[in-house]
């Protein structure tokens, strides 16, 4: 069966799918939508998802839609490399780091992020600062975890590097930005502030097929 | 081994973790912490769940944390009856259902309950009206697949029934409150706006060990 994969470039969550297909090494179509056009708003893409948001992935005529069901499930369908867990704990550890990065995480991010890039941040600093004290935090937290580690959790690459890795590489480019850099976020620089995570960046960006996963319009 | 679990009484994320346990049948040790004597903080606790928050379980020596991590774990310890699904297809389903849960349907309940319980509601109207608005949507969805099923996902409960009940029944007791009423939020009467949440409320209701479930001050 044709694995078929609809993302758009800059969406942690459809990042997430795409570093899972290449950390299995499965061959997949890749339809790459134009958010500018609104094809994930097209009757095609809302018959697969009514909520009209990547990703989704096709698997002959099964269709999955959000990130971490769609994890789940290519683990589940192409179980090597395991990223959920061979033993009830293992499994447990990971899915309790997915249930952090979710829980506790990708609020503060999308609530920095968004006004970066989208525009409003004289109305959300408050917000904004507040979201990078949580961060602070989390990533402390991220950095003591990581350290004399390679990966979150176990010795090879999991849910819950894929999980946090989209996250953290998109909060990264928001605060690179010329009009984040006034916001004194003190978040920055990572690699002073949280060395281990930097680390554990380099490590995913090292992964074969990573290259294929980079938001293009990054590269622009 | 003895399972032990730490909850409080009205958590939603500590009640999917009673319902899990009920549905399988298991023996456990309950300790029900007292929010108001900040047990939730003691230094006991903080050493199994650092952030200081409900519901957490001791299997043995092993410490699980995060409802969705807790409802797996015990669903791979206890696979009977299974929670999750057994095929990737299902699976997948349950899965879907429980990421559109958290994605979807926490935050507007949690920006709808909280002002209500803890007070508030002048100055957060507003954010209370355009939560609602979105659980119309949502409730209208799942109300549509509920029609004509006893359960959200296949022929018997799962982990994306356990997800969204208490959920459901934390924010109708917080709309059942005198201030809640002026509010007028279209949601209610539950029974008339969604007939198939209110029958699949108890169908849940119904379970064997469900008493055991109930928030005890909620009997007061």
């Amino acid at each position: 069966m044709t694995i078929e994969v609809y993302w758009g470039s800059g969406s942690p969550f459809a990042w997430r799918v795409l570093l899972t297909l290449e950390v299995k090494r499965l061959q997949y179509v890749s339809h790459l939508l134009q958010f500018s056009k609104n094809e994930h708003k097209s009757p095609e893409f809302l018959g697969m998802n009514p909520r009209g948001k990547v990703p989704v992935v096709k698997d002959g005529d099964f269709v999955v839609y959000e990130s971490l069901a769609i994890m789940k499930y290519l683990d589940d369908k192409h179980p090597e490399p395991s990223l959920f867990g061979r033993s009830p704990e293992t499994s447990a550890q990971i899915m309790m780091s997915v249930c952090e990065c979710v829980s506790y995480i990708e609020t503060p991010i999308v609530n920095i992020v968004r006004p970066i890039f989208f525009g409003g941040i004289d109305d959300r600093r408050e917000e904004m600062i507040s979201a990078a004290s949580v961060l602070r935090e989390e990533y402390s937290l991220l950095n003591a975890r990581l350290t004399g580690r390679r990966w979150v959790i176990g010795d090879s690459i999991t849910a819950a590097d894929i999980m946090l890795y989209p996250q953290t590489a998109v909060l990264l480019r928001a605060l690179g930005k010329e009009q984040a850099a006034a916001l004194d976020l003190k978040l920055m620089p990572l690699a002073d502030r949280f060395p281990a995570v930097t680390q554990w960046m380099k490590n995913v960006e090292a992964l074969p097929g990573y290259d294929k996963t980079y938001p293009p319009h990054w590269r622009q």
